[in-house]
């Protein structure tokens, strides 16, 4: 029987907006999980929970009252959370609290705080809202006769398997998936004994957990055996053995939508917008950024390599822009704030320092315009990319294919993508400015022939794994291991 | 044959100031290292192999023209770095980058970078002064005809085993004690491929590698597996396979001179101290913490952690005393400073908050007086070490032998005195600052029978293990493996 594919998600794949005849207006989300949706709902039955966020999407669920409704071809579930304890859920544990251990960007001596609230905010909040998203599944499951496979998202559901496990037992495939970087055992020192041994002992109620690279996949196996007396490797690096369980730890390194992409390029916004960077930067080299204005995103540091490039290599004054395109996130966030205006000031002193009447060494660009991106990335001659640490890194994989001047790229890695592409990019360490500033050299002067021979390389391996395979083999190993189990029947799973 | 036992370290066990007759006056140090050398020497022949650091140590040095020269029963080697080479070895690698790697201190989105002078720092200081320490060694090694151990101590000198082994070839037995703590591979990403592979196989040039836990010693073998493509530990938890060699990575947790501790407990100016001590802290109950000013001891979140107490718990308001012997440390450091600042405007504002007429809350004594410290650690009824990580802790063993209340220690997962002590103390999360005031809470209404049974646990357990015996622990397995070299001669060493 062909099984029921359950995504489960802290935002989902549309927004709602009720209007005038008491119907509602939709909105697509524009995320890669989007595209690949589309593609999976062609070859499974799909069911997409997420939480409510908008004032519509509060009003649409409560007008379909926690029953799965289709919209546009996918049948979509909207939970309801308490405001309160979403905002303990999203605001204290998941986004200040999981994101910052996943990338490692304490300032250790003064922060996190294990607080009251913290606390509070881990057993009403982060607690409560997953143990809601697993009683809404579950209930939608009662009168479910296929085999199922529950799919959730990164790291606003790492208590999702253990409540799914409670509730509807072992009769589904449950399947994380963390998006962002997995660091090893040391990071999850900053969480007390009691919300580390959940957190890991949930994602062990899991069939297997995705992660982007095989290192990730290796730190999760880890730090399962580093913190919990009873999960064992067994000698294997993706394995761990939990009590009665065996639980596989995957990369499925995610990719981009190079179909859209393709049409995208081709736009004629596009073309408008690339003629325009043409002009302004005329026959200089061009070494480009892009990125969400994000510490972990390593701007500053990137900014000192390219001051350390005009120092070292003074042949490239006048002969080089650099452009960084900054999406502004988080602006909310003090340490967002902090960070953008540290790099302002950086961008003004390289430009006081180094700039002629008729050049300006560093342009800086805050904003977000998709459109531009994907112009300035066709052009570049050196694409920066040099995060501290990155789920997967994107913009690498993007530039990679719509590029048009076999520009170099200079990878940190540290960015998941490196697993990839790093054979045919300039490797750097990210701390390492000066290392960085010599790969932008070696990148600037390297001779045609090997320019292209890396160039198209890169284009090669990201054609080859769009994002509607990331999809397919998730799901294909759980049908797999469903099928297995269907054999087996009543004999136990584990060896 | 006897072997000669080599200790090689940056700073010496002696001082030097010519005096007018052409001769030295000799300060001896105060560590703990110098007191275990006493006992060494008692057994072995020992060698000492250290830097000059003062004018006089210089002018020692030159007086002995490179050769050793017996000072207080031990023979002494001073080495004479180059002092530009010596700035970039200490005061740009070992100190900064080394030291706040292995206590991951950073504030990772703008500090560390490696820079040009970073590179020079490496190249022209701390591989050139341990080249020189290595060619010093090697040169006093020439005519000697017996079995030699040499035990390079701590961070400064990582690269001598690679250095030494070139010189000597196999004939000594290397053997390094890293006194910090050794965090898992991650915490070594902030160091170029290239440096990090020099350190770690010249680590693995030794044929053991002590550290102050299993878990550093665990660690080390991680951070070798993880980075270096040759290393492998095949299943075991404390062995590297590197190429042809066998690394083992060993515990010896170092302790406390105990004899020392307990004249000086009882010398009159201690007494004096406890007496005015007394009257100050009167009928209240004392919290106690004695540390350097250092980020990595936490000081910060123990005042936070105090502050919550008195919120969540005003029935101690009144009856309980914060008192914080600080001793200052790196001063001239901006982070050290800033770190300082914040303690006190901490202390001051929670004296504020908190104080009545006859009542301040929290008294920060900054200063060094280890009398002092040592009357204070007689009287306290809750210890708090609580650093982010640490690599032993020696407050919590000294407290644990001169206190004489049956006080209670609320001790750091991630001191490295946890191994040994944590069964006793109270532990807590050292992020958790809820938890931790919780702990403090626990310990100061402890019902006296239990006080008393920790209490009385913790002094046996560091009685049994002074300091003296941890230098015999290494050389001991030194010994052993000279002698089963000796009894193969010719077969290789490797399985």
């Amino acid at each position: 029987m062909e099984p029921l594919v359950v995504i489960v998600s802290n935002r989902g794949p549309f927004s709602f907006e009720p209007v005038a005849d008491g119907s509602f207006s939709v909105q697509r989300g524009t995320g890669g999980l989007v595209t690949a949706l589309g593609a999976l709902a062609e070859k499974h039955d799909v069911l997409w929970v997420a939480a409510a966020m908008s004032r519509g999407d509060f009003q649409w669920a409560k007008a379909h009252a926690g029953r799965p409704e289709t919209v546009e071809g996918v049948r979509l579930l909207l939970t309801r959370p308490n405001k309160k304890a979403y905002d303990g859920y999203y605001n204290v544990i998941a986004n200040p609290l999981m994101w910052f251990i996943q990338h490692q960007m304490w300032d250790t001596p003064r922060s996190p705080s294990i607080t009251r609230e913290t606390w509070a905010a881990w057993e009403k909040g982060y607690l409560a809202v997953n143990r809601m998203f697993a009683e809404a599944i579950a209930a939608t499951l009662k009168a479910e006769t296929r085999p199922v496979i529950i799919l959730p998202q990164d790291y606003h559901l790492y208590m999702l398997p253990d409540y799914l496990r409670r509730l509807i037992g072992d009769r589904a495939q449950i399947q994380p998936f963390v998006h962002i970087p997995w660091p090893g055992p040391d990071a999850w020192r900053v969480l007390p004994g009691q919300i580390r041994t959940a957190i890991l002992s949930s994602l062990l109620q899991s069939d297997r957990v995705g992660f982007q690279t095989e290192k990730d996949a290796f730190n999760f196996v880890q730090t399962c055996r580093f913190y919990l007396r009873d999960a064992h490797s067994r000698g294997t690096r993706d394995t761990v053995y939990y009590g009665e369980r065996v639980i596989k730890s995957i990369a499925y390194p995610i990719s981009i939508d190079t179909q859209k992409l393709a049409v995208l390029s081709e736009e004629p916004q596009t073309h408008l917008l690339k003629s325009q960077l043409y002009n302004f930067v005329s026959d200089r080299k061009l070494i480009l950024r892009v990125d969400r204005i994000e510490p972990s995103k390593n701007i500053l540091r990137g900014l000192e390599a390219y001051r350390t490039l005009l120092d070292e290599h003074p042949e490239h004054r006048g002969k080089v822009q650099m452009m960084a395109l900054l999406v502004p996130s988080r602006m909310e966030v003090d340490e967002y704030q902090d960070y953008l205006r540290d790099i302002m000031s950086e961008a003004g002193m390289i430009n006081a320092h180094f700039s002629t009447p008729y050049w300006e060494p560093v342009r800086i660009v805050v904003g977000d315009n998709y459109e531009r991106a994907l112009a300035a990335m066709q052009l570049y001659d050196v694409l920066l990319v040099n995060p501290l640490t990155d789920g997967m890194n994107l913009v690498a994989k993007e530039g990679a294919v719509v590029n048009q001047r076999d520009g170099v790229l200079v990878l940190s890695e540290y960015a998941g993508a490196f697993f990839e592409l790093g054979e045919h990019a300039l490797a750097v360490s990210p701390f390492d400015i000066y290392g960085t500033a010599n790969a932008i050299h070696q990148g600037l002067t390297m001779p045609p022939g090997e320019k292209r021979q890396r160039a198209e390389a890169l284009r090669r391996i990201v054609e080859k794994a769009d994002i509607r395979r990331w999809f397919y083999d998730q799901v294909d190993d759980a049908v797999q291991a469903l099928n297995s189990q269907d054999r087996k029947v009543s004999t136990p799973s584990t060896p």
